[in-house]
C-alpha cells in the first residue's frame, strides 16, 4: 500500500493527517472529564452543521448503515407504515433495513438518474387518510447514481398532504459537504456517518434527532440497545457514553468540525461545487453522459458516469488501480458496469482532481473509449483557473 | 492532554504506537482486492487468538455491546428462554440488553466478588426440561469485580444437564490477554472488542460464531440488519463488507494480532498474569483486599481493590488524575465508591506498572488511609525481579 | 499549511508517510546496540546506492552542504589547488566554499545550462605538471539547470592527464534517482543528503570516501572537528557516533534504503526517467525550452524550463503559490527570473506528476503565456500511458 | 524496539508526541513565506528561553559540537588564546576541538564532580596582561559529572580581572531546563542542541551570539562555511537558509517553545528541580553518593551516581537494557566504571521518575549492591507527594 495518489472514490475521502493524527491519540480515560472536552464540542459542531438549533445529536461507533438503524428502531414499532421511493443502491438498502425490522413500506419505485418523486410522496400521503405511514425516507444524495434531492419537496409534499409522518433524512454523502437545513426543511432525523464530508475513518454513526423525532422513541417498540438514543442521551448528560466511546474518532470528528466552520460552510459547500462542476466539464468534453438526468439533480460530491453501450464501465476502476494505483467507484446495483463514479468530496483541491481526471482519460484511452487525452483534463483547467480567479479577488 | 504517563484503566488500553500508526493510514479503496489482505488476516488471527479451528469470525465497525447484540439478534427468537448470572456490571448489563429485547432471562444473582455459579446453572438447565432456555450467557471475566470465571465449568453445567443450549461467552476483558479456549470450552459464541487485549482504539466489535450457533442465525426471529452475520458473512465471502468497513482499524488490528503471535499467546498471558500479580501483592503489602473473593477468580487484566469502610475509593481515582495527571478505574454499580480499579492489560511493562502502583500509594497517602509509602511497589519489585530472572533465562 | 498537493521543488522531495514515521520514532539510548542496528543498515545500503564496494560511507547530521565540507578539509591543506567549472548554482556555491577554506580553485567558467567540460578539464591537468591540484570537482546533477554532466567522461580526463588529483563529486541531486557508480567512475568522495532521491527531511549529509580519500585524510591539514570522518569512523567501529546522532533520521534512511534496494535501483532510475520524459514532452508542448542545452544533459530529476524574454518566471512559482497551493523551484543565480524549475524526484507517481503539470498551465495561461491548457498534460499522459503499458507488460 | 518505557538518558530525551509530529510534518517548499512562519517564531522563542533582548539566535541542522565549532570558527583565528577548565568529558571535548583548530588553550584541570573554577579562572585572566586570551569556555552544565557550574561567577572572574574576552557558554544540558541568563550573565555566545531541554530529536545546534560575538565574526579567520554566521544571518533576513533548512525539526522547536513559555519558565525549572530532588533522595535512600561533590552543584537535568568500589557501574545500564528494556547513561572517560547516570529533564512526570528509580533499584539488587527495593522510589514518593500538594495549591 503506497498511499501516494489521493482517492475518488465516494468515501471514505481524502483525510487530512492533522485529522488522522487526532484519530489515533494515544488513550484517555472515557469516564474523566476530559471526555466532555471531546463530545461536547462534536455535538454542537455537528448541529451547527445540520443548520439547527435545536436537534438532539448523537454519535454512535457504527456507520451510517447503523444511523438509518437508529432512526427505525428509535421511533418506530413493528407494522408501522413507511413511503420511501427507490432510486439507488442506498434507498433500496434502507428499504431493505426496514422490511427486515418487519415495517410496512409503501416503496415509490423511480427510475435510478431520477430524484425523490415529492409529487407522487404528496399523492401517497393524501391517499394515507389513516395516518399508517409513520415516516418517510428521504435520500438526500444517491450515492450510488450522484443524485441529489430537493428534500425541501418532500418537507412540502407532507405540509400539502397535512401529514404527521416523520421525515427521515438519509445525508451520508451530502452532509458536511453540500448544503443541509435540519430546521428549515423540517427534517425529523438526519442521518450521516464519518467518512465522508467529515474527512474521517469509517466508524461513527451520525444523527440529529428533532424534538418530534424525541418524543417518538418514548413509544416505539422496535426492539433496541446499542443503538437506543436514550441510553446515549442520558450518557451524554454525564459526558460519557453508555459503553466505551471511539475518543479518537470523536477527537477527529471535533477537529473536522472546526475546521469545516473555520473555512465557512458556505465555502466548503462552494469548494464542492467547484471541484464537482469542473468534472462535469471533463465528462462533457469527453463526450460522456452523467447517471443524472439532469443539472437540478447534479451531485457535488459524487459523480456516476455512464460509459457507451456495450463497454463494462468496472474495467476503468480495474484498469486505475491496477496500472495507474489510482481509486475510482465502480457502478452498483442497476446501473452496476453501466456507470463508474469520480468521488469529489472531503479533502480535496483542483491539482488533486487534475490528477484524477488525468487518469481516468488515460484508462479511458487504454480501454479504447473514444477519448481524447487532455480533453477532460482542459475542461476542468479552464474552470478551475476562474475558480482561481474567484479566489485571488476574495483572499 | 499530555499523554505522558501510561493509563491504568481496564481499557481501553495504552496502545503501542505502531499499531495507532497501523490505524491511521491513508484512506484506501475498501472495494478493491486491497481490502481482502487486511480483512483476511484479521479473521485467520482471531480464529488463533480464540484457539478455535472452526469459528466463524465476524468484526463490526462497533464496540463490545454491539457483540452481545450480534450474538443475541442473530440466533434468538422473541420469547426464548436465557439463563445467565448477574455477577458484576458488565453481566448486568447484557442481562438488560436481553430484557429489552423480549428475551425471558432466568437470572441467577451472585454476589459481587464471587465467579460464575456453575452448579447453580446445571441445576437450572436439569429444571429446563422442555428446554425453554436457548442460551447460556456466562461473562468471561467481569471487568467490573476483576473476577475471572470458570467457563469449562459452564460447559461441564450444560453437558451434565445434556441441555442443549448455546453458550454465550463475553470475554471482552479477557480474550487476548488470558486463556481462552473456544472449542476446548465448546462456546458457541465468543464477544471481545478492539480496545483491550488487542491494544486498539474502542470501535471493532469482535465475535466468534460456531457452527451450531451459525444454524441458529436460519430461524432466529430477533430483527437485525446492521450485526447481521449473514450479511456480513456474504461480504466476506467477496472480500468486503456489506457497508463501509473501519479500514484502518482492521489494519491495527491485523498488526496486534500480528505482535500477539509473534509474542505467543502462552507468554502474552505469562506477561498478563506476572503484572497482575505483582499488583496483587503491592494490594496486599497496603493491607488492602482484593474485591474478587479468591485466588481462583483472580483477574490477570484488571484488580477491583476495595477500601476501608467510610472511605469513598472514587476519591483515589479522581485525586490520581487531578494530582498526578494518572488515571485508574472507579467502582461500579453495586461496589460504586467501595473499589477502585487497576487494569494492567494490553501494552504494559514491569516498569510502568511500578509508576501505576507508586501513584496510587502516594495518592492513598494524601487521602490519609494506613498505606506506607513504597510498600506495594516494593512488593512488586520483589516479585518483578524473579520474573526478570526468569526472562534472562529463557532469552 | 494544508499538505493536499504535492510539491514540486527539486528536493525536499514528498515523503513516504512511512518514512516520516520511520524518522521520528521515539527516544531510544544511542549508546546501546540497538543503534548499530539502525546504522549499519544504513551504511552498507548507501554503499550499495553507490555502487560501490569498498567506499567507506559516513552520516553527518548536517547537509549536502555540510557534505562538501566534509568533502575538502578531511582531505585537503589550505593553499592546495582545485579544479572546477562552475555551471550553475550549486558548483558555485562550492567553489566559494573552497576558497573561504583557502584553497586555490582553477575555475573553468562555463555557460549555464552546459555539462561539465571534461575536454577543459583534461587539458587543464595536462598542464598542471607538479600537480598543484590536488582535487577535482564535480557536479553530477546541477539542481539550478536541469543538467546532468558526465563523470565517467571526467574520469577519463584524469586518466588521459595521468593526474593524480582526487575525483569529488556532488551527487546531492542525483544519488538514489539516477544512476550513480562510484567504483566504475573512480570517485573518490561523492556527496548526497538525505532530502532528494531518499525522500526524506533534509539533516543528514551522507558521504563516500575511496581508499584513496581515506588516505588523504592523514595529511589534510584542514581544521575540522564536526566533520571529521576520522572521529566518525572510530565511532563507527563501536555502533557510535562521536556525538549525539540522528537516530531518527537514520532510522528513516535505513527504511528509505530497503525500499530502493527492494523496487531495484534500475527500476528506480527508469521510473524517475519515465516521469521526468513526461515533464519534458509537456514543455516541448506548452512550446519553451529547457535551460539544458541538448538531450544528453537532460537531467531526470529537475527540470528548469526557460520562459519567454521579458516574462518573469519567478511569477509562476509565485502565482502557483499563491492560486493553487502548489510549490514549484525558481530560478537561482545566473538563471533567476529566467527558468522556473519542476522537481520531479523522490516519492512521485504519473498521477502526481500530470497534477503539477495541470497546474504550471493554469499558472501560465494565468499570467498571460500562449500556453494551451491540457497541452502538456496530454503530451505526458500519452507518454506515461506508454510506460503504464509497459508496466502492466512487466507484472 | 518497543518504546514502552521512558528513556532516563540524559538526552536525547522523552519527546512529546506532538513534538514528534510537528517534526514530521510533511515537504514545504523552504523558499517561500511559509517557512519564516516556522523560523521567526523559533528566533524569538529561543531568544527568551536565553533570557535575552538582543541575542542574535541561529540554528544549524548539526549537534551541540557543531554549535561550539560555531562558536568558535565564527569569532577566533588561528592561535588565539583560550581559556578552558576540564572537569569533564564535555568540556574536555570542546578543549578538544579548540586545540585541533590551532587555537591555544590554557586549561585549568579541575577534579570531575567539582564546578567550574572562577577563582583560578580570575587568576589566569589577571595574569594575561597582553589579553592572548580571547575567549573562556565554561560549560554550565557537565552532563558527564551531573554538575552545574555558576556562569555569573565566571562574568565576575572576567569583570574583576577586566578582561575582554568573550565568553562562550555550553548550556546543551541546561537551556530549557534550567535557569540560564545570557544577558545578565553577559555571555557571548551561548551553545545547545535540540534534543535535550526542548525535547526534539537531535539534529539542531542552536546558539545565541552578543553583538560583542557578532563583531567578533567580522577580523575571525579560522575557516567556515557550512557553520558560518553571517551567511546564516543574511539568509534570515530573507526567511531562509543558505542551504536547505531542517524544516520539519524547526516546526518541532516552534512548538517546544510554545509549550515551554505556556508552562512559564519559571514553572519548567521548578518541575525539572522536582524531579531531581526526588532522584537526589533516592540516590541518599540507597546509601549511595552523587559525583557532584556538594548541593550547589547538583544539576537538575542529570545525576551522575557513584557506586562502590569494585563494582561496575556501567553493568547497571546494561542489565537495565537487558532484563527490563529501561534505559540510563553509563559514565565516561575518567568516571567510567564508576557512576551511572540517570538523565531527568525534558519531557518526565512524577510518575514516569519512579518507574526509573523502581527498575534501577531491582538492577541493584539484581546485581548485589546493598540497596533496599522501595527506598529510593519511597523516598521519592514523600517529596513529589509534597511537590503534589504544592501543585493543589497553585491549581
Amino acid at each position: 500500500m503506497n498511499f501516494q495518489n489521493p482517492v475518488f472514490i465516494p468515501g471514505p475521502t481524502n483525510m487530512p493527517e492533522a485529522i488522522r493524527q487526532a484519530c489515533y491519540m494515544p488513550t484517555i480515560d472515557h469516564r474523566s472529564p476530559v471526555f466532555g472536552k471531546i463530545l461536547n464540542p462534536c455535538l454542537e459542531g455537528v448541529r451547527k452543521v445540520l443548520k439547527s438549533d435545536s436537534a438532539r445529536i448523537f454519535i454512535f461507533p457504527s456507520t451510517g448503515t447503523g444511523g438509518w438503524e437508529t432512526a427505525l428502531t428509535n421511533t418506530l414499532s413493528p407494522g408501522d407504515g413507511i413511503l420511501a421511493a427507490r432510486n439507488g443502491m442506498f434507498s433500496h438498502r434502507w428499504i431493505d433495513m426496514c422490511q427486515r425490522h418487519g415495517l410496512d413500506v409503501t416503496v415509490v419505485e423511480t427510475p435510478w438518474g431520477e430524484g425523490l418523486p415529492a409529487e407522487n410522496y404528496e399523492e401517497v400521503l393524501k391517499a394515507d387518510k389513516d395516518h399508517r405511514i409513520k415516516a418517510v425516507l428521504a435520500t438526500h444524495n444517491e450515492t450510488a447514481t450522484g443524485v441529489k434531492s430537493d428534500i425541501a419537496a418532500v418537507r412540502r409534499a407532507l405540509d400539502a398532504a397535512r401529514h404527521p409522518a416523520l421525515l427521515f433524512v438519509d445525508g451520508v454523502s451530502s452532509i458536511g459537504s453540500m448544503d443541509f437545513r435540519f430546521d428549515d426543511w423540517g427534517v425529523d432525523v438526519a442521518v450521516t456517518g464519518s467518512q465522508k464530508g467529515f474527512m474521517l475513518p469509517a466508524g461513527l454513526a451520525i444523527v440529529g434527532f428533532s424534538d418530534k423525532a424525541m418524543k417518538a422513541t418514548e413509544t416505539a417498540k422496535l426492539p433496541r440497545t446499542f443503538f437506543d438514543v436514550r441510553d446515549m442521551g442520558k450518557g451524554y448528560d454525564n459526558n460519557a457514553f453508555p459503553y466505551t466511546p471511539p475518543v479518537g474518532l470523536m477527537n477527529g470528528l471535533k477537529l473536522s468540525l472546526d475546521m469545516l466552520l473555520d473555512e465557512g460552510l458556505e465555502n466548503v459547500f462552494a469548494r464542492h461545487h467547484r471541484i464537482a462542476e469542473g468534472v462535469r466539464r471533463a465528462v462533457r468534453a469527453w463526450g460522456l453522459e452523467l447517471c443524472a438526468v439532469s443539472p437540478d439533480l447534479y451531485s457535488d460530491t459524487v459523480s456516476a458516469i455512464r460509459t457507451p453501450e456495450g463497454f463494462n464501465a468496472t474495467d476503468i476502476v480495474t484498469v486505475a488501480a491496477r496500472d495507474y494505483d489510482m481509486a475510482f467507484g465502480v457502478g452498483l446495483g442497476e446501473v452496476a458496469g453501466k456507470v463508474f463514479r469520480i468521488g469529489h468530496l472531503g479533502s480535496l483541491t483542483d491539482a488533486m482532481m487534475l490528477s484524477g481526471l488525468g487518469v481516468a482519460e488515460m484508462v479511458m484511452v487504454d480501454l479504447g473509449l473514444d477519448v481524447k487525452l487532455g480533453s477532460g483534463v482542459s475542461a476542468a483547467q479552464e474552470f478551475y483557473r476562474h475558480g482561481g480567479t474567484a479566489r485571488k479577488a476574495a483572499a
